[in-house]
């Protein structure tokens, strides 16, 4: 018996095409919506991610997602567990997001608890924005949805919607993700600053590597931003919030896989989302077929990634004069004081957005889970030149993140490198 | 049938000394250590709190106080309703805080969860220290005993001593202790701050009672404070550590009533202590019989509250050497680091430590509950003399908390008073 036998629980059993579709064929509402006879149906398994069984099973009148947990990291094989209670929490997030972003989530159709799969509608002509980024593609609408989606969801799972009662029923299931949560305080904050046995970094960034393992200010910078992960539940994060975890069409956004969801700071997603596109405009300089052909193309994502944060900000200080929750209320915060008290929450806000955003840049680079923004730039004279741009923006961020009070502050650091 | 009686779950029952003895009677172990004979014991209600039922139950060879909760607010009657499972969480904490400072906390022989009572240790001849401050008393180890339970309690509860799923699982059950925290939410940060039907305050401070309302600076500071208490689970705290909560010989120190028990800032307690030292110093002048003849116990008083945090301060940091939890691990932060990581996290400690003090000073002159320390000055304009200068004093710790980073600017401040 191998590990992962061990590891499955009763009840459930790892799909394969075959049987995920024989599983399928007896959800009858689905399976009528694919178009009822099985043997014309067809499924493709097509996970790429590390943690998770994807089917996409085709029907002769519809199609739909299925995806499965793994009791186990994939890429690692079954030498390092992973609880399948994580599907549980992605379904709890993905019903909690649909009521706050309806257009912004997939839709699902069903959800199996000891099987930890969920039926999910099928997003088509949808691709990974990840990868559009690199491959240089625009998406006018892309800020606007995401910067909603944060807004909404961080707002209305915060003190400032909910009763105190309210907000700690919702947070309390959500303390019981451990094991996804044990990721991200390892490989995000931890194993970047010393020498883990997992990280790694491309040929050329040795000083960096070795230099930020002894930064004291980046350090203590970094295991605030922990501090702050652990000891802030102010709403409902999403908690993988990166390119990789949205998917694009030319008009349509959809944030899927909510499995690392906990109750972190509101900053956190915003924080995450933010690295991600910072690192997309530093590795364009390695997609450019010649040099400067990326330039206009770097401009947009930076002026993406700063419209996301201003519908964010706006989004939410509009949703903050609606507040009716246990923070801030209006029996003590008269309207004449509201600019005030907003702009001492989004202070210690953008505060966090730009700490968490400066260590999710440099995980990806030297710690164990790289992003293939900068994988795919196979010069790796050229890779760890934009990896090294990347890095000592996320330093600055991090250590100096008070002295970026606004976006313009911001994109003029960016720019300097 | 009243609002009391439908209050009242099944198995519950609210005793009277004679129920109480004959409850106590069928614990066998105890009431052969009271020396068996129910006849010759004698049983009296010492309750003088608003919440609870005390019986002290003397028998021929030894006594135990029983402790119940009511299920609605003595003070105020059944129209206040508070839920019974209160009891639930004082246990809890009394079982916990024993675990770390096991010889300041009265045992406790005996939990009934239906009933909402708790048998313990009958201190004597403890009194409560609040009643003790106004008595001009001293207690040469205090200081060290109440540094002491806080640092071990607030250490060991976080995520310097747990791992981080140790510290979930050890806060989880606290976020159902929603109506005492309600409590805390609108006393403490709230109702001071606008014309709250049940607030009251000496007459003479009208004109700070009022202008603390408008007080746009100091109204947002309590609202940051109250953002502190609702998001930032980082250790278990007391939750009503005043002076009222600790009784005292003249060699002992014990802290009781853990009923408001929560997840939340480790500065916390320690401020809502030092605020009642504040406010017990600045009342003595009401209670002096001649001018100046209290100057002498002032002093006294303020040493000790500085001596109580100092005593914090170092006991924390020796522990913070021996961490082996979550936060700031010693893979990531070396020996030589730990003194800058220290600091990062005492400088914020420090700041909700001087936070908390200033709001639970000012809800305690201007809120609902007062404080027998300003209460027993009969003379109303000595009385409303010394509250205003807590309440100046209070205003100041609140909005320029900052700029009192040690003990030293703290006690030049309340001395230029």
């Amino acid at each position: 018996m191998t590990a992962a036998v061990k590891l499955q629980p009763p009840g459930y059993e790892a799909l394969n095409p075959q049987s995920a579709m024989q599983y399928m064929a007896r959800l009858k509402q689905i399976a009528d919506a694919l178009g009822g006879d099985i043997a014309r149906w067809d499924c493709e398994e097509v996970g790429d991610g590390n943690l998770n069984l994807v089917f996409i099973i085709k029907g002769t009148t519809g199609a739909v997602v299925l995806k499965q947990a793994l009791p186990y990291v994939r890429m690692v094989g079954d030498s390092w567990p992973l609880p399948l209670y994580r599907a549980h929490y992605e379904h709890l997030a993905l019903t909690e997001q649909f009521l706050h972003a309806p257009t912004l989530v997939p839709k699902t159709y069903h959800y199996d608890e000891p099987m930890a799969l969920t039926v999910m509608e099928y997003l088509t002509p949808h691709v990974i924005l990840r990868k559009e980024l690199i491959a240089g593609k625009r998406f006018p609408n892309l800020a606007t949805h995401l910067g909603h989606f944060m807004a909404q969801n961080l707002f209305f799972t915060s003190d400032l919607a909910l009763t105190a009662e309210q907000k700690r029923q919702k947070m309390t299931p959500y303390l019981g993700n451990i094991a996804m949560c044990k990721i991200t305080e390892d490989l995000i904050f931890d194993e970047p600053y010393f020498k883990a046995p997992m990280n790694r970094h491309t040929k050329g960034l040795d000083d960096l590597a070795k230099s930020y393992q002894h930064d004291v200010p980046l350090k203590l910078a970094a295991q605030e931003m922990k501090w702050r992960f652990l000891n802030a539940p102010e709403a409902l994060c999403h908690g993988d919030l990166h390119t990789g975890s949205i998917m694009v069409s030319d008009t349509d956004t959809r944030v899927i896989d909510p499995e690392f969801a906990f109750y972190g700071p509101i900053g956190f997603d915003v924080g995450m989302l933010l690295a991600n596109f910072v690192m997309a405009y530093f590795a364009q300089d390695g997609h450019a077929d010649k040099p400067g052909a990326r330039d206009d193309y770097k401009e947009w994502i930076l002026s993406t990634a700063i419209a996301t944060c201003e519908t964010f900000i706006s989004e939410f200080s509009n949703l903050w004069q609606s507040r009716a929750g246990e923070a801030y209320q209006t029996r003590v915060i008269s309207p004449s004081e509201n600019p005030a008290a907003l702009d001492v929450r989004m202070k210690q806000i953008s505060n966090d957005v730009l700490g968490f955003c400066g260590v999710e840049i440099i995980r990806r680079i030297l710690g164990l889970a790289h992003n293939i923004d900068f994988e795919m730039i196979s010069d790796h004279d050229v890779r760890a030149a934009c990896e090294r741009k990347a890095l000592m923006f996320g330093r600055e961020l991090l250590v100096n993140r008070q002295d970026y009070p606004t976006p313009k502050e911001f994109v003029a650091a960016i720019k300097e490198l």
